[in-house]
């Protein structure tokens, strides 16, 4: 297996420590090797403010990381940046942009095994001319899919959820929500949890829109005009669907065994019960991509960036994921 | 203090064994003496189904529950029906309607400390003559509150949450909102927390609507235009408000610690982080009711009733709650 490519995120943020304690913990985590694009002085600024013993190795191509890796954190390129936890800037969103792009270019030509993406400011990203919404837009489109078939797989050691819609009103939620918006994103969402996770015939649990899933059409008619019709479809095409299921009865813990992954109708939906179980493990996985891509599920957290206090569960268990999702597609 | 008065629920439903469960339970989990009205031959045989003893004994008059709970289940009342597990009836529906309509009327003349309300179906009531919603706005009737005054909070052991808005299509909850409708509910929330949980200055943390509270209005404006401004009127009272918290984040273990009561603005956002945490302990008590009212936050579950499977846990959780509530307020 090749290395991962892990982006650096911005560096005023939490990414670059998390990325050092990472690496410091990859015995211990098992984690699979990695390198990170650009950033070697900043890196090394991360490692020594959290209390770290990291040491920075300036690789010259993507291979050299195997070698590396269980000595130094491999880095490769040499584009850096300043290290100011909690104060981002331009020249911080030019570097975390830089980092974003060589990482899917070397793993969408296969020199590097998936990337693994660090945090960033949407808004400094918008700035410095990025032109997405966010780094899984971009992925998209550097991968030439089509926005809507890149999903969003939200995933802790407790749950795997799916939303639908994602960054848009909860009024807009009902509007966006259709028969084929809803299969063909249940499609990928079946068919990565197969090739990323080795679940042979995965199940799919479909949550309702409305409270009760609509009562009978007391309270809504989403339920019985448009999620039932997609699971029957979905059916039809062999998908283990079930649903549409009363939302706030889908995540305890005997119900949750009897699923793989939830499609929620909405951000929130799928966001809160993973955040109540599993706040410091989350990661976003992006399915329906040639490539593998997994981040944390946690933004820069400027705040707290540098004071030591950020977890690094989330990123480890992303490096980790991704390098299962390398692994059974290998094997597959 | 008196003893509480339980309503029987629907009598093919699991609530009957449950109260049968709760009473066998009584020492275990120092449970507050209660009666139950009407159904005492119908107990019997739940008690017998689920095979647990349990004694059940005629009483005149609720201040005789105290002397007879000891040694067995008090019953107030004649009217009995029969116990057919899972097949509802209009004579069930009759039965749990005349149980209910007594346990309020005692409470609210003081006979009894509070009243613990039994699952019921709420379609099969409305066939029987019941001209209300649900139980809650029946006893806010009978008390004489309005119903937008009686609020639904929702305990379990890790987490209160109220929702403002309840059963209603998700897409009209944006327009139901309003800065009324927030700062009187939380109102009564707050005088609620300090009566019934002897909290002196209760902390009321307000969800927002939109993923990421709105991302300064990038998608919503509800947070700007009713969430915020109804949290500063609030403030301006006294009230420990604060928000609007993006409510993916709202619920995990740190977080929870930060405030006594979580102001929900939709159905699910309130019931997803409590079931995902407190699936089988969930409590729905009535706040803003002269009368201390509680109920087991779950169904009349006719598909498991009668199989033993059922869980006295949220029946429990109600007694205690009830309680202390009335504890509380005894001692205010």
């Amino acid at each position: 297996m090749s290395p991962l490519a892990v982006s650096l995120g911005d560096p005023a943020g939490i990414g670059p420590e998390l990325l050092c304690e990472a690496w410091a913990q990859r015995e211990a985590e098992r984690l699979p090797a990695f390198f990170a694009i650009g950033g070697a002085r900043m890196l090394g600024a991360a490692a020594a403010r959290r209390g770290i013993e990291v040491p920075v190795r300036q690789i010259q191509t993507p291979a050299q990381a195997m070698e590396a890796f269980d000595e130094a954190l491999p880095v490769l390129d040499h584009q850096d940046g300043t290290y100011t936890p909690g104060a981002p800037d331009r020249e911080g969103a030019r570097l975390a942009l830089a980092s974003l792009e060589k990482a899917a270019a070397l793993a969408i030509v296969g020199e590097a095994a998936g990337v693994v993406t660090g945090p960033v400011s949407k808004a400094l990203l918008a700035e410095v001319g990025f032109a997405f919404p966010g780094q899984t837009e971009y992925l998209a489109d550097a991968c030439g899919v089509a926005e809507q078939d890149a999903v969003m797989l939200l995933a802790g050691p407790h749950l795997k959820t799916v939303p639908l819609t994602v960054h848009v009103p909860l009024s807009a939620v009902s509007g966006l929500l259709s028969v084929e918006l809803i299969t063909r994103r249940s499609r990928i969402v079946a068919a990565g949890l197969t090739r990323d996770f080795g679940i042979e015939r995965p199940r799919l649990a479909l949550a309702a829109l409305n409270p009760h899933a609509g009562e009978k059409g007391n309270f809504g008619h989403e339920e019985r005009d448009v999620i039932a019709p997609a699971i029957e479809a979905l059916r039809g095409e062999g998908i283990d669907a079930s649903g549409p299921h009363p939302a706030d009865a889908l995540f305890s813990g005997h119900v949750r065994d009897t699923y793989d992954a939830a499609i929620c109708m909405y951000h929130d939906q799928a966001l809160i019960p993973l955040k109540t179980l599993d706040f410091d493990h989350g990661v976003n996985m992006t399915l329906g991509l040639p490539v593998v891509r997994t981040s944390p599920d946690h933004g820069t957290a400027f705040g707290i960036a540098g004071t030591g206090k950020a977890s690094a569960g989330a990123t480890i268990a992303a490096l980790k994921m991704a390098g299962e999702a390398v692994r059974n597609r290998t094997a597959a």
